[in-house]
């Protein structure tokens, strides 16, 4: 059913016409996302002001059947957040809805609207000498909300948890319109069925989140990094071990690193350097916190490199020596995905594995990729510690881009084969969207899919809420 | 519809004769919960021995509309894992499926089968140099499934999570009979719906939990408790807050426990003594986990005591001396529940409130209940760390136990009433079962009420699982 002008202005009306984008060039940035893989279309965006605005709204699409597409700071990477190209889509944007409703120091919690940005939430945290751990490349620019409904992860995981596991109470506003308010501040509540999990991670799927109450921890008062050279990843899971072992949930962020990201970095993205002056096949950047002193984290990272020299894992290490230092290496790493760009055209895979067998799928994959294209460039990098790796390949230098590209299937059957023999995932922490669901319905087990059928049609049965996403 | 003859022999056919429980005497211990507050009736009870067997009977209930009460270690206190008193339920007990399939020490992960008891598997991952850190006082019958189908908490919710924190994979069967398997060992997985999480915490009504994978943890290299002497409540908030900010997640227990249960204690239960000479109106039991030394360990505990004396928070603390202390101080924990009984009568409350507010409910409830019964006796003690408290009320002394029960339902309201007022739960960590329903259905949401029922509904649409159960 195709939007008439009618119904446009029904809708335009619950946030007055200044919040009611219907102008295609004010439109552009909210039908498409940045890599341009979904182009999409839409005769109108709402900017809604409140969370009643948002109720009001989805009242109205339930009653016109009109489908929705709720959007946060659409950084997404797998097309949750856009519209389809048939242009009856509306987009809700909750942008406007950025309000940090309370900073509850106390019960180390902080109430937030959807569309705070990241960025804001982690400063505003930092003010109260608190820590929001919850950290991507794209912070500060995206959303709460939408890394809510995609279940972020990034590079605080290994000692915090992913999105999911910061947030304590949620506010949804239903496809009918009815709003879902369970913005409870409580480390535990056992009253009937966990439905705030069900809304995070669901892309927008089977409702909108419009708030939540995120979780928040001391400010660590010591933060430690090493930079370590490696020969191989079966290294770098020993290095983990001995780490893990030492440091325990100090042990803050265990990212591997293959060299030619690095090289990448350095070539692209100016002002950085090379944290070892030597060259080394991977790299470990590793973090410890300590809620205690400077002098306690680096003690400890000491300990943890103390025995990896003396079992012969590593080949070099450093640890930063200033706070500039520090933050350059964090730019490094913030900086490898925008790097790979400039290389060309590069076929991208979000997966986790068990994190035993991460050398192994490391070793399997190779072999895949390069009988698919021998000249291909694997561009591997990941937060080793939660099993998750993006484990991107970039084109031949000097190929035809495009026909790199056509391989894109290809490839990802290769990779996500490895994956699934190995009892992984093939979307670790970027979601399903319109990039890889048709891959998740052909390769979940198909009691799951029908369970994430059923509760799809029994919350949205008139299947208005994101519709063509994740499931 | 009651069960003929002919059902019973389908249903014993599945499992053998064997395992087909009819003789009404040796049934007994599986209709009655320890407490009895919940007297049921069964003609059938059932042990089947592998996950196959559990889905055949399934599939027979609900060809045959029969209802299914899956049950672990029935160490339950909310009468979730009983029959009601028809006589038409029958009883799947869980307990031959107690496998421990795998334990994999460089994945951090054991997979298990639903009917393992919690205390094997603490010590098998203890066998192999790990913790599975889910501890609670009924530790040595409890199952897994059953402590994975009631979302259990415990004493290490603070730094390790709840059950459901602690369960990387599950397999389920259905109420129609399928199986849903979904067994990973994975950190991050964002496939789709979080289903494991739904049947986590559904106490049975969405389907029968058969095996896990759980998440192990480095074994912590020392462990140091402290017992200190306080005041009040308030004095043991800003303790927390200062354990927080210099043990960060070292800080693996902080229980709360007034001067009445210690005395219950040393009374009632033999070869207890108390852990310091001096009386106080309230003590924190504290424990701080190092992944480094013993000595470590006891550092960072002697800091926070430290910090504690300067700010004149405590009034009087001892660190465990040896091994056989810190025992001691665990029994005098955990034997707690225990001491009450014979106290007489006691209406129990297992609620939370944001960390911060603990202070002002117990001040608040203080009044309510001496309202309601000006000589009580309020026995309160629980995981101040979680804001989660076992706030019981033991009948007065010398009393009328019958004439105190029967204010059961006057005191919840008026203790629950504060615990609304806070913003809190009514059930943080027990679960609803039987006990708590109809407070369930008359306070929660009607927006959330309508959305458990509906995926009750959806999953259940014959309602043969575990009914009349949370929803």
């Amino acid at each position: 059913m195709s939007l008439d002008r009618e119904r446009i202005s029904r809708f335009a009306e619950i946030v007055g016409e200044r919040y009611a984008i219907i102008d295609q060039s004010e439109i552009e940035p909210y039908v498409n996302e940045r890599r341009g893989l979904f182009p999409g279309r839409s005769q109108l965006v709402l900017l809604p002001g409140t969370i009643e605005e948002v109720s009001r709204i989805m009242a109205l699409a339930s009653e016109t059947l009109t489908p929705v597409v709720p959007q946060g700071g659409n950084t997404g990477l797998v097309g949750g957040g856009v519209p389809d190209d048939s242009g009856n889509q509306i987009v809700i944007s909750l942008k406007r809805l950025n309000l940090i409703r309370e900073v509850d120091s106390d019960a180390n919690t902080m109430t937030v609207e959807a569309g705070a940005v990241l960025q804001e939430i982690q400063s505003t945290a930092d003010d109260a000498d608190r820590l929001f751990p919850l950290s991507l490349g794209s912070q500060g620019t995206c959303q709460i909300g939408g890394n809510l409904s995609s279940n972020a992860g990034g590079t605080g995981v290994l000692a915090y948890g992913n999105a999911r596991e910061l947030c304590l109470g949620l506010e949804v506003v239903l496809p009918d319109g009815r709003i879902f308010d369970d913005l409870r501040k409580l480390k535990k509540d056992n009253t009937g069925y966990n439905l705030k999990d069900l809304f995070i991670g669901a892309e927008g799927t089977l409702g909108v989140i419009t708030a939540a109450v995120l979780k928040l921890y001391p400010k660590p008062k010591g933060r430690e990094i090493a930079w370590v050279g490696l020969n191989s990843p079966a290294e770098a899971l020993r290095l983990l071990s001995l780490a893990n072992d030492s440091a325990g949930p100090m042990l803050t962020t265990f990212e591997l690193i293959s060299e030619i990201i690095v090289d990448f970095a350095l070539k692209h993205v100016s002002g950085l350097r090379r944290p070892l002056d030597s060259r080394h096949p991977w790299y470990v950047m590793m973090e410890v916190s300590s809620g205690r002193s400077p002098e306690h984290a680096r003690g400890v990272i000491e300990d943890i490199l103390t025995g990896a020299f003396e079992d012969c894992i590593v080949a070099d290490a450093s640890i930063t020596a200033s706070i500039a230092q520090f933050e350059a290496i964090w730019r490094l790493r913030d900086t490898m995905s925008e790097a790979q760009k400039p290389e060309g055209f590069s076929i991208k895979h979000d997966i986790s594995v068990p994190v035993s067998a991460v050398p192994e799928f490391i070793e399997l994959a190779r072999r895949q990729v390069l009988d698919v294209e021998p000249d291909a460039r694997i561009v591997c990098f990941g937060h080793m510690g939660d099993g998750n790796l993006h484990y991107n390949v970039s084109q031949p230098v000097g190929g035809d881009s495009k026909a790199f590209a056509a391989k894109y299937r290809e490839m990802n059957d290769a990779v996500h084969a490895v994956v699934r023999s190995l009892g992984g995932s093939f979307s670790a922490e970027h979601g399903i969207g319109q990039l890889k669901r048709s891959e998740l319905l052909a390769t979940e087990p198909p009691v799951a899919i029908d369970l994430m059928r059923a509760i799809k049609r029994t919350l949205d049965p008139s299947g208005i809420m994101n519709p063509h996403k994740v499931i």
